[in-house]
Formats: C-alpha cells, sequence, structure tokens
C-alpha cells in the first residue's frame, strides 16, 4: 500500500527588502512581497498555496525576520522546501531559514513578540548606499534625550495617539516590552519590541523619538501625548524606508 | 570698480549607488553619474559646466570617494557649490566634501592613488538588504589562502592578464600597493590600493581571490597568470555589483 502523501505546516523566516514592494499583503496589479511568496509556491508545488505572515508591512518597510506559515501535502522536507522556494524568489526576496510546525501553528496567532528596528543614518552629508534603509539626519541626536522618552513609553500602554486610523477591534492597548536606542557605526538605531504592534506605530514612535533627540519633546510631553489618545497630538510617523522587521518570536 | 568674478576650480568627492547608472561617463540617452553631476551643476551655475573625474567607473560600479573637478567663474566658495550642487543631484549621488584647488589641478591627471574595495556576502542564505553592494558566496572562504594568492599580486606588474581589452598606450604595467583581505561583519572585504587601475582589473583582481578563497588557485597559479599576459588565463571578472571605489588620493 503507497504511503498517504503528508501534510505539512511549514514556517519560512524571510528577508526583503521592501522599497519595490505594495507592502507584504497580496493585491491586484500591484507587486507585493505575498504576491511573490505565493507565486514561489506555486511554482513549487503546482498548485496555490495560500501564505500567511506574522502580520503585514507597509509599502517601503523592510524585514529581515519575518515569519510565513503555509500548509502543503508534500514529501519535501522544510530545508528542501526553502530551497526550492527561494530558488523561484526575486532578488529581493529570500528565504533566510525554515522549519516544519506543528499542525494548527499560526505565524500571526501564536506570534508572542515582535521587534522592529528603525536606522538613523546621522551624518553631515548624504550616503547614497545607504538612502534605501535608513532616515537620514544631518545633526547629531541627543541619545541621552532619546533614552529619557524612550523610557516614558515603555510599559503596557494605550498606544491610540501612535496609531493611524482606528486600532483594530477598538484596542490600542500594547505592551511595549523595550524601547532600546543605540548607536551603530552610521547613526543610531532604535529597537522596539512588543507583543504586537499597531499600524505606523514603531514609525510614529521613530518620530517621537527624533524630536526628543533634538532636545524638542521630553518624557513629560510624552506623558502628555499618550494620555491624549489622539493621533494629532503625536509627532508625525518617519518614513517607510528606516523601519525594519527584525524578528518575531514564538 | 567692480572686482571680476574669480575663476575657481573645485573638487567634489562622490558617493553614488551604481546600481541604476550607465556608469560614470555621459552618453547620449542613458543615465550616467557624469550626466546628472553636469545636469546640477548646470542648474547652479546657469550654463554648461564639464565636470572631469579621477577616472570612469563601469556601470553598476559604486563609489564613496569618487573625486571630480570643474572650473567655475563664481563668487560661490566651496562649501556653498557642494550644498548647492547637492540639492539638485537624485538621491543615489551625493556630494560627500568639497575644497577648493589650485588653477590647472586635475582630478584624473593629478590622483596619486586609488583604493577599491570588492565586497564578498558570505552566507548560508542570500540577504535582499545587501544584494545592491556585494557579491554572494554561500560557503565560507579560506582567508589564508586568499592573503597568500594576494600577495604574489602586489607589486609593479605587468596586469595585462587582468584587463579588459588593449590597455591604454598598450601598457598593463600598475604598481599594485596593496591587496588586502579582511573579515568584516557579513563577509570578506578586499582593499585594492595603486597608483592606476586598468578597465575590470579590481574585478579580475578579486575573481582570482575568490577562487583561492576557494582553495582553487595558489600562488604559483598567479604567477603563471601574471606572466602569460592573456585575458583568458585569468579567472572571470566579478560582478559590479560589489565594487565600489573607496578614495582617491592626490
Amino acid at each position: 500500500m503507497k504511503e498517504a502523501v503528508p501534510e505539512r505546516t511549514i514556517r519560512l523566516v524571510l528577508a526583503y527588502d521592501g522599497t519595490e514592494f505594495h507592502g507584504w499583503q497580496r493585491q491586484p496589479g500591484l507587486r507585493t512581497v505575498q504576491g511573490e511568496v505565493e507565486r514561489a509556491a506555486r511554482s513549487v508545488f503546482g498548485r496555490c498555496v495560500p501564505v500567511t505572515a506574522s502580520g503585514r508591512t507597509d509599502a517601503g518597510v523592510h524585514a529581515l525576520g519575518q515569519s510565513v506559515h503555509f500548509v502543503v501535502r508534500t514529501r519535501l522536507d522544510a530545508a528542501t522546501i526553502a530551497r526550492a522556494v527561494d530558488a523561484y524568489l526575486p532578488e529581493d526576496v529570500a528565504v533566510r531559514a525554515a522549519a516544519e510546525e506543528r499542525a494548527g501553528f499560526h505565524a500571526r496567532r501564536d506570534a508572542r513578540r515582535k521587534s522592529y528596528v528603525y536606522h538613523f543614518l546621522v551624518d553631515s552629508a548624504r550616503d547614497p548606499l545607504w538612502r534605501r534603509y535608513t532616515y537620514f539626519v544631518r545633526r547629531p541626536l541627543d541619545l541621552a534625550a532619546m533614552r529619557a522618552a524612550a523610557a516614558a513609553l515603555v510599559g503596557r500602554r494605550d498606544f491610540r495617539s501612535f496609531v493611524k486610523g482606528p486600532p483594530p477591534g477598538g484596542d490600542a492597548v500594547r505592551h511595549l516590552m523595550a524601547l532600546r536606542v543605540l548607536r551603530w557605526r552610521r547613526g543610531v538605531r532604535l529597537v522596539a519590541t512588543a507583543d504586537g504592534f499597531l499600524q505606523h506605530q514603531v514609525r510614529a514612535l521613530a518620530g517621537a523619538l527624533l524630536l526628543a533627540g533634538r532636545g524638542r519633546l521630553d518624557p513629560d510631553d510624552v506623558e502628555r501625548i499618550l494620555a491624549a489618545k489622539d493621533r494629532r497630538m503625536a509627532p508625525p510617523a518617519l518614513p517607510a524606508r528606516g523601519l525594519l522587521l527584525w524578528r518575531v518570536d514564538y
């Protein structure tokens, strides 16, 4: 008797350069990451395989550690699937890792924690080689002031003032576990870790920390902005190019 | 009496992402770095200002420290010119620095030494965020073997085996002062310094060192290739994307 082909739940860790994508989510007539990954999966498996991400990323946002899953009946193991899907992907998306998960695993619902990075390039002149992945700032930033503002944002808070549009289910409370302000070789890097993020939240947090770094926002201002629960009270969100979905923990 | 407007020789240090350029040199109907810089200069000065580089870079080659000069009658000082030209440049070219030079200074003829960098991304999976600036290598490279091969290339040598087409004036002798093989965070970096380079030379040298790093070329092979003075004897040139004109010294 021939053995049945097993049904497998596969998780892939994806990296992508978001510059030339209209975000993660499949949209008719537009180039999206989901569209490219599903096209590659169709080439590998010969049929449509819907792919679910840990969350959508907006147009222009990059990823090093986006996690996605799909369910497929196949004899191929996870490593082989990873290589095969990767071979069909365009240059600006790659499979970084793969694993077989238990049946029922869900890339979005099972995500316990996500970390995003926002990169500031701090320099007296523009650097074209970093323009796609950083937000350019000409003057040095005050890291101590940024850290003070960051400390006022961390915790289980209502982030309504930092979300674009109405939050899902009307609930803008998220647990921001960490918001670190670090130096890197070319400037300043923010690392935000939470149980979940709202749309434009990291970019709005980065906008607030940028103001703090310029001496125009202190921890009391942060408290006032949070208490207002009004998007118009918070500084504008910074451009997508500086933002990177760094990792998702399960 | 009104003072005459002084004639100034201005040197600019340019950075560019070569990906979307057909190289440095102006070409009708094609997007080139020279074309963009001359267009910006025309916008600043209101007339055509020919711009001369330390040397052409090929299509796809990047720069952090390309030097160029032009002569212009203006009351603006070098720093003001730098800001003005930069403001008219597209995102993928930038003015990094500027200086006024003595009359007669020439960006190509007065260059004493140039350094190019070639970046290998060494990783088990592709990284889309580095794809534009690196050559991807899946397996670790043997740095000791690369350094041994590099040592055999350094010196005043006839590099005919490493040049594309006939060398200018029939002379392929150049002084390769250094060819360093360094680790960087994401792989291996070559730094080549010479009194001048021939077309495709650094990419052909990188091709040879890549073979060495894979255990397929040793210092004796290098000597044989140099002695042959025949392009067909040397390994193929690697892609432009990994190459960066790092600095030019005067």
